[in-house]
């Protein structure tokens, strides 16, 4: 890496394998910027190995490889002109035996970074659905009934200037969500895993969507951190969250999370006796972190005031589950990310890291196989 | 004014007049700022003029009056002790006529400023509630259907990164939104009657939420200004802005100040192809800025992808009106200012200019009768 003209022959192949059928325009940043870089797009049936779906001259001629699956990598043996496999998901759990990672040191980059706008606007507006009324109002209109203030919020409500916002993993979706809650006067309270303690370590080194997020970690106005339940209940009893958001990645550790002891910690601490004032729960990132019953309890007892869930445990919920009817759940189905930005960031940190290929530089969103992510 | 102990005799007397109850906690901060300072909170009929609702002796020793009402004033001659009234009102168009404005040169003190924060959350929840197809989320819910990304979002969708927010009347909420708008990666166009090209003349000198806003007018990519039509659709037209906020006082100038040609001028600026990049009016002032069937035409016409009314015309908006059943529009029953926190920032100005009236220095929001507001 770091020699000059790195894409300067014509040898050089970039093969974008793609699920769905997209717009090849998206892919004009790329060959704007690398005029002699052969670029090929192939819709392909991901589901099937690429030895099976993708020409071999193909796969043997790729230099650089752009894919969107969470399931297989090509074989090694099969792409010996490799420099970089670059992953459209943010995530790679379940990629993590391929020959790929275990057998070679070339690199894989993800699209970690590129959810942070879609997913903190579903997050606000769950907020905000259930801050200002909006059922209310909906049902209203429906009716073509112009309803008084009293009738539209009887037991009063609140804006979120000087709540507390605890936000449980600090990331790309964290950390706009921090930035959005800020704006509207709100207090960020960032947890994480390790301890934050230099200006250094508050950075964000991955993708950031431009002109979003908090590169520099300045937004919360404290850092907490654990991996405990006991670690988790001190910080909710402690900082008395009006909202929590939970943004972690499921792991061994951050399954249950959240259970019967957690919400009680939470709802103990002293709220202000104002309903609208007790806390509310949102869940972005997987299911079974937060215990279903135990959630299903604190709202239905009030401990809590409600919660926004796009990711549930068991998923798909069952027709006849019953969290679906909680009143003061609102619940999506795992579609919080959807958005058609999604492929074009996708592509963005692709032709970042094609830069720094070409340039010399640190990739961006370079998965670690020491550390697994 | 000015002088040192303007409230230190135990003759100055706040009288607060309120339409409904309230704790006497709210009037904490004020007691505790002036010990000497007597206070008298009476709720009242405020249908009726105050002398015929408050005892004549209590007017007649009243130092500073607050109140809320949009219709009356006491006469000059019975409260002759008075230094200050403020009203718990934003806007004072129905007081203008009254003698203690015409009669006196006292100062009256308004609460504009206040409603920044819930009409701008007010304002963003329906934003996202459309861009983010919550309807579906929330019928999908009610059906007990984990409908997936295509049933969502047949048609796609996008998030606010890049999109042009052009915020008509740059006051307080204007300020508010721009500000949340932008932490949502979007790009704030001011537009307000006259010119601002001064760094001085941008800045926010009325009462601010603590925490919200844009005191420093800093958040605008561009200023542009006018008070025809045909500055309007220029601006339209030149700008193209994803979304319109109509933050404007209703004046002969502003009535019907949205028609056919302006919807004209805004959906034949040249929009990516995009449906969700198609225009999203919002209109939170007064229902005559707009006209109605205009409005209804650009939606169905779908030359705007739709709108969010809080302000109707008429208003109420009658059961059998065609506009409650436009798909793309919604409509709450001017509730956007609705909040708990609404007379503890109405007492907090008045306690600002309790302190300027002691201290000195200008006091925050007063009416400026040569001005009209």
């Amino acid at each position: 890496m770091g020699e000059a003209g790195f894409f300067n022959s014509e040898l050089d192949h970039l093969l974008i394998l793609r699920a769905t059928d997209w717009p090849d325009s998206w892919q004009d940043k790329i060959r704007g910027q690398f005029p002699n870089l052969k670029i090929t797009g192939l819709t392909v049936d991901i589901t099937k190995p690429f030895e099976e779906t993708v020409p071999k001259d193909i796969l043997a001629e790729a230099t650089v490889i752009a894919l969107n699956t969470t399931k297989y990598l090509p074989l090694p043996e099969s792409i010996p002109n490799i420099k970089l496999i670059h992953t459209f998901s943010a995530g790679v759990n379940q990629i993590i035996k391929e020959p790929y990672i275990t057998r070679t040191n070339l690199p894989l980059t993800t699209s970690s970074g590129i959810h942070g706008p879609p997913i903190s606007e579903w997050i606000l507006l769950n907020w905000l659905v259930s801050s200002r009324n909006y059922h209310a109002l909906y049902e209203g209109q429906k009716r073509h009934e112009w309803i008084n203030a009293r009738q539209y919020a009887p037991s009063g409500l609140t804006d979120h200037v000087g709540k507390r916002v605890a936000i449980l993993g600090y990331g790309s979706i964290g950390r706009q969500v921090g930035r959005i809650a800020v704006s509207l006067g709100a207090q960020v309270y960032a947890y994480t895993a390790s301890a934050k303690n230099t200006a250094e370590s508050r950075k964000d080194n991955g993708y950031i969507v431009p002109g979003t997020g908090d590169p520099d970690g300045i937004i919360p106005v404290e850092w907490h951190h654990g991996t405990s339940k006991e670690e988790l209940r001190h910080f909710l009893s402690t900082t008395k969250p009006d909202h929590v958001v939970i943004s972690l990645p499921l792991t061994p550790a951050t399954t249950n999370l959240f259970d019967r002891e957690e919400f009680k910690a939470w709802s103990s601490s002293s709220f202000p006796s104002s309903s609208a004032r007790k806390g509310f729960l949102t869940n972005i990132s997987r299911g079974p972190i937060v215990n279903t019953s135990a959630l299903i309890e604190a709202v239905r007892s009030k401990s809590i005031r409600g919660a926004a869930l796009d990711v549930t445990d068991p998923e798909p919920l069952p027709k006849e589950h019953p969290l679906w009817d909680v009143e003061g759940i609102q619940i999506s189905p795992h579609v919080s990310s959807v958005g058609d930005e999604y492929f074009e960031r996708a592509l963005d940190v692709l032709r970042i890291n094609l830069e720094r290929l070409q340039e010399g530089g640190r990739l961006v969103n370079l998965f670690q196989r020491r550390r697994g992510y």
